[in-house]
């Protein structure tokens, strides 16, 4: 029961297996790095979220990412340049849904719950149209509530996009 | 054809038939009042986006509440106190899933593709635990991009809950 | 708009529209009683969660049970005795499933997290069998925490049934 | 057939192959010393019930549950320490629902026949919020009822959360 | 509240409403004549679970059986015959699987746990083929067991088909 | 092409793969000795059904059926008794519903069709309650019918268990 | 109880009630003219099982259909041509699937059973491409088997589609 | 890359994966061969969808079919016995529903256009009762139709079953 | 049965029953207006598919639209002024899916056969991002293709989006 | 972790993990070659939308592409051959629906949101049939839109199959 050869297969998450084995060598390289995503993110000049992404198979790090990453990781950049190269694209969409996980869970429970008092809002704000989730970014922080709690900020941030009348 | 009769009916969203009858009353009397959620929300002085849900059944206002929307909306407030007596209580929870509608669908997708690394990020800053959805507030704001272009801004804010071990 | 003539239909649960209209007028005599469940279990002489089960068409009041409600909601007990007499049995389940309602799913989470250590337990405990859900009973209690917060205490207490082999 | 090397597959439970196999060899180590979950949670000081969720990759183990764990169960810490180390977090949710085992499915059961007078139940006893499924312990108890017969007796204790008006 | 206008409402099982009206209005003369199904068989000179089969639209009756039916029901028989006429066929199948009431769930959860077993027992006693259910008939029992207690004896009675080579 | 070598994989039926490997031996052992279900029936001293059922991991033979199993089908008994040992509980349910196989499908239809008039009929001999899947037991016999054919006769014998009140 | 005013709500197939209530007008003229769909079929020039398709909204009948079908049924010319107009054009698709009516499983079954061998057989004699359903024809008889035996004989007859090639 | 050892993997059909591996032995068997079904069912004496269905696993061969269908494709008699044994019975069901594949889905579609007028007609042609998909036989063949074009004619020939009255 | 009452419920497409009132009105006033969706467009000066959205509540005619409708279709505009009012928005998404419709499910066959080469190709094209269903147009032509065939053409024009990078 | 064998599993899209080798050796060859879908288009002679249908095995190449695919890719002609002879017919439909990657989402929404339409206006310039998906061709274009963005145009261009009445 060497613990080298079976931590991969431990400390991955669940979700992982449903993807291309790179994901899980960048997993890796990560907890053996220490470094946390917030650290990535600055060593990468990303967002801490959008890294995450692109370790979950959701987001394409260009050529200068990857450089970054493979510096950050200590992975050979020809490894991810090929992994990550011209050819790749991003199958987007992870999991099933309704989620097990009650962290994923509480976030689907927020749409719907408060979703169409949502839309009706973007609508009395925007007029006819979404935000979009492409034209996207996103951030997560850690703030203090006013009892001193420790709270969760999301803030997704999208373009409006009006629907095209034709 | 008279537009008096039919006109709840006309302009009320699909959605509020699966809601008892109170719900499409305050639509009707929003409109006839040509105050937006915003403007409500002033009145009450909550937050538009809560105000929003208290006309979706998915929150409840407190007899203070409906005090103030009885005389925004000019709806009667025995009819009123009656609707959100002590007895009520929402049943959360609108419409199926995944969301047809492209508004609610972004949301959704924001979820499928960028939820399990939001999940990771909220570990590696909070620890084991979720974002509740109880002790929670969420805002939307219309805010500029650097391009110009106007755009939806979420936030979503919850009490982080640590779980118990026991 | 007379409150009187549209109340039923207002603070009425959604779900008791999906039940025989006997149910939805219990509802309505219970608020008009000012009466809680607590209330109507001491009149009555059973628990507090079985007679919401009967308000819910999920339990068979017995002829006494129906002469003490009837009593304690001014409701003709020629009505009541109709609806509950020989020929009525309820036909069991309610809503859909997982529940949109935080109230009920977090029941539900409770099973889908926990669910397979319980079994584990159980089989531990007592064996290869099931604890039943017709011989059952179950209890709600409002306690104080350890931090002096409010606590729900769920009892669920059911008999062992042991796997006959044959 | 050797039954050394074939025991592990055999004796599994079938949900432990949808998780990582450090999940298999806790349950083989535990098979292997005799030890009750019961026996193990007076070793590791916590109830029976949290020790098995760790058991099923439900519940975080700490580093101190994690030194008596491998005490307990004769396996190297350095592999506990590692499957459990700090970038170790559960992907909470288990099995598909409604279950087909009967044991989980008389649970589901109680939530589908019961669930509706309890979260009326609930709402009357505490206000508009939840039974939070974070904050929440569990116990199992093995009870005697009045006619001498064994009862499986769970409690379910959540802390109250009262929904943010905002 | 007349009992009379609102009873066919309120005794009539949530499934007939899924029925045409003809279904409400023979239990509702059931109800009324005090016929248990066990009293209508020896009337009609059928099995009881074939007469409650025609009380849910499941079997047809043909013209001796409704000249019987309407005598022991007390209903016009130009009413029934009209109804169970020459182009009457059942469009048969009930409610949505798998069935939340625990009575049917029961018999569902015999055919989730024994169903392999008895297809293999099925075939090694009779070849490959199957049970008919069109020829097929079905008889409840109530019996004691060997401790005295009551006992649901269901026979399931069809003819086997073997499969045709061709 | 060694028919030994690959023997198991052929025969055994599709649905044993999602059990763990004891299950197919179990099949390939008895293919080998040539016995029926009723042959170890006999052998074994239980009903014919329950014996398949253990064959397919739905029930839980004890330490006598286990030895008296390893001698007729001469596989070692500590290969069985390590494999049902103490620790080995069955997680119960086989295969996804509706059921595509024509035998399985043909006992889910007679539930489909037959299931509420059967219900009603419960009630009516027996009360509020339900027939056990629990304290149950089943078999299956070969009849002649009246036209000679070849019939199933398939008997569910179950405790009726009565709804407790509280 | 007035059989000319409800005679309709009973014999009507319970599956038209999905349809516009033209097609319960046709079905209701058709039993009183005691006309089965052979007799119509003569009448109108086409086959029983396209006459029956218009009867349940999945076939759009011509003008000169119109007018046969007014004569034979004795319903106002007017009437079927304002219904089936220029405007009309069938919305195809009739039930829920898997179907729960015995009649129509069983050609459900023949798919699930003999789809893919058909399909392999399809391309051997075909090559690529499918066999059209709506270039489509269909014929049902009744023929007798060898054992003189009733026998249900379908044709399904459609043109063979090549997959275009680009 | 040598293409003998690679064979069997690329040509097998996706959904024989599903299946033991006797049937992509028999697939690889009859492309070695070079035979149709036509000409495999001229061997063995059958018709042409019946020798298909074996190959998919919905159908059992009998001894002389496996003795003549070893000789035609050249595969050990033994290894086909030992699959195809006394113990032998097909899991009949393949693929998931409704299904993707043009072919099938066609096939599929006629049924849901065409499933209710088809049912109709045959209660008015036979009455009550099916057409038995087990006293079954299939035959397709390749006609001409009036525009000379090819059409595919499906015959669907079963048993008529009238249902048991008990 | 006079026709002019009971017209729109006849010849109104069925899909439009879940849809609010006013777009059946605008569809009886469509057919009593013998004008085609083409005619329309070129009154309103919009694209025929957009008007047909506009009648099946997919698209928000502006004040300018509403106007040219009511001229053209003689409805009185202060009746679709409050239709299509300021606090009007779609709520998109029509019908289930996959649809039984063929027309439907054709365009959906595409999808789900071609789909995946689609979305390769238009990342070999385009790079990491999609075609946006909002700034979206879309026309169907009828034309000849090289047999002289009508073909229906259909075009699909948006906006590409790339994938934001934070 | 050398790249050459790892290469393939990296940088295959996910979905081809359903299909058979062969088309995870043409993607391979495909981005060893360097070659865009665009350029093996103008080497086989076919459109590009097609030669992509052919690398995710949903379209059939006949003897003369395979040739050319050989020679383009540098891959053994026998290999191909071999793969795509006589026997191979594709199984045709990939992925669960609905999609969750966004690329494909946006083309399902299209026919969420405009499908009814479109089915509206086929009907209006064609009559009563349908676009043939199988006498069916597609092209993707990049064009650029009135202010100058990016834009995908997709042609659907299938034949107009009428339905045949009988």
């Amino acid at each position: 029961m060497s613990s080298s050869s079976s931590s991969g297969q431990i400390q991955t998450p669940k979700i992982l297996s449903t993807l291309p084995p790179i994901y899980a060598a960048l997993h890796a390289a990560k907890t053996k790095s220490s470094l946390t995503f917030a650290d990535l993110a600055t060593k990468v000049g990303r967002d801490e979220w959008y890294v995450a992404a692109i370790f979950y198979g959701q987001a394409k790090p260009d050529a200068s990412d990857v450089a970054k990453l493979s510096a950050a990781l200590n992975l050979p950049q020809r490894y991810l340049d090929e992994a990550f190269g011209e050819d790749y694209f991003p199958h987007r969409g992870l999991g099933d849904f309704p989620p097990q996980d009650p962290v994923l869970y509480r976030l689907y429970e927020v749409l719907v719950v408060y979703g169409y008092p949502l839309k009706h809002l973007i609508h009395e704000k925007f007029g006819d149209g979404i935000m979009s989730a492409i034209d996207f970014e996103g951030h997560v922080d850690k703030v203090k509530g006013a009892q001193g709690e420790d709270r969760v900020k999301i803030t997704l941030d999208g373009k409006f996009l009006p629907y095209r009348r034709w």
